[in-house]
């Protein structure tokens, strides 16, 4: 069976899956980004230190997926700006990479993308050819499958869900991701000292959701706050895009039996029946492996 | 020379223009939308007997394109939603047509779709492949040519650029369509009595572009607002569509070069320089004839 390499690259490890041509994991390693952050001007040497010595132990695998958290070139062969690894931005990431390992052949793609064409080959049951792909974790990525295809927009960065305008003038990633999750949870305990999150020693957004999926009432008010801004998001994504089909992923999506049914208030509370009455909102089925299967799917040919 | 018909449907005229594959307007006729408002019912009829005038006196035309105000089904054969002749709603159009006329071959598309490949067909100077195009008028429409092609979307009916959430919860087109521009200038003309705007006996929503162009501080105001509501949805858009080239066309963008420093300095504000250091921003080229020139664009093959 043939195999590829998928690598997940985020601003702390590097992943390395070595996967089958239908989605399954045959191996996983894993390696920091840099050896020593925070200079990461090594993080190229470092990369292909660590690629090399995957590379000898599986020699048969020719095609290696890449996927990567920021902005690349249109044509997927330079980063333009990786806020997890400065000094990334402007390198011909490609081409340095194919004058290290000449006879393979290397993908580059965003990671969201990447998770997203990933759910599209390797989800659980038959996926729809076009779909919304988003990922709720430390930051909120998203991409966008347009006929079976990843949608790379005008100059090639489409789909920066995460970074559009939401409540008080700041984007949406800012109020749910990470760290908006934490800081709105913090507020929320306050009006709640009966809440189960004050018996942790220390938790983390996902804990939030998980309490709130076992009814604690600050959980519940953090995640129905996300889908009141993540539906606010859709009404404008549905309107530009006209969507059916939404897959939600990424660590947070634990939360997403809370922040569905307060999504679909806001959206059937903005836009026509259109839009909302066949609407498919699903978690994404990859779970972790979403980074590594993601990037493994962009060997796959057309 | 081969020729068009290209067919505009407002709710107020149906206009249909004889329109050379280069995009000359060989003539242009101009019908009531429906004999007898508001009982709509009668407008497939009505349409049906002045296409069929129009068509004995151009018998060698068999291409039509008509351009219509709402949402298509995805194949183009059905209309779901005119908000201007409700009672469409449903309508079969596309097979009464071919019905009525069976060696002829319409297409049918919604005007604002239309309008932005009639500008990629016909407007002047060398079109970009990818652009989105916006209508400011009695409301605001938008369309995106991607790769040269209408940029449909999921379902078919993307970019409703207008009905995006916008301030107080409201859409952008009820503040800057025609009536939310009447209702701001009335609110900011009683701030400023000294304003010409005053001195008209009526006006409409171009006149106070053009007032402002003028110098009228009024107008000057009222267009910057329109410029900044507008930067704020595009600040969304471009972060979803990555786009580099942005045509405003319809009778209000006379007040462009008032609107556009507004609106660039809010993308400067909330975007990278990725976004905002090449873009350009134009007035189409089409003017009136935009909704002509566009549906008869509809009919120029692959």
């Amino acid at each position: 069976m043939k195999k590829y390499f998928g690598v997940d690259v985020g601003g702390t490890n590097i992943k390395i899956g070595v996967v089958s041509e239908k989605g399954k994991i045959i191996e996983k390693i894993k390696y920091s980004t840099t050896k020593d952050r925070p200079d990461d001007t090594t993080f190229i040497n470092h990369f292909i230190e660590v690629m090399g010595s995957e590379i000898k132990r599986y020699p048969e695998i020719d095609k290696i997926g890449i996927g990567l958290p920021g902005m690349l070139s249109e044509d997927r062969k330079k980063i333009l700006n990786l806020p997890n690894i400065p000094n990334l931005g402007g390198r011909k990431f490609y081409k340095e990479l194919q004058n290290a390992f000449s006879d393979k052949k290397f993908k580059l793609e965003n990671d969201a993308n990447a998770a997203a064409l990933g759910e599209y080959n390797f989800g659980s049951g038959k996926m729809p050819e076009t779909f919304l792909f988003i990922t709720l974790g430390t930051g909120v990525g998203s991409g966008l499958i347009f006929k079976k295809k990843i949608f790379n927009g005008g100059k090639g960065n489409a789909l920066e869900l995460g970074h559009i305008l939401s409540e008080d003038g700041k984007v949406l990633e800012s109020h749910i991701g990470k760290k908006g999750i934490m800081r709105m949870t913090l507020n929320i305990l306050q009006e709640h000292p009966e809440s189960e999150i004050n018996d942790l020693k220390s938790f983390r957004p996902k804990d939030v959701a998980l309490a709130g999926l076992e009814g604690d009432i600050v959980g519940i008010k953090v995640f129905q706050k996300v889908g009141e801004l993540l539906g606010k998001a859709l009404v404008t994504t549905l309107r530009l895009l006209d969507i059916n089909d939404i897959y939600v992923g990424g660590g947070l999506s634990a939360g997403l039996k809370i922040v569905e049914p307060e999504l679909r208030k806001v959206l059937n509370q903005h836009l026509p029946e259109y839009y909302t009455e066949d609407l498919n909102i699903k978690k994404a089925s990859l779970g972790n492996n979403a980074g590594i299967l993601g990037a493994a799917s962009l060997c796959i040919e057309d």
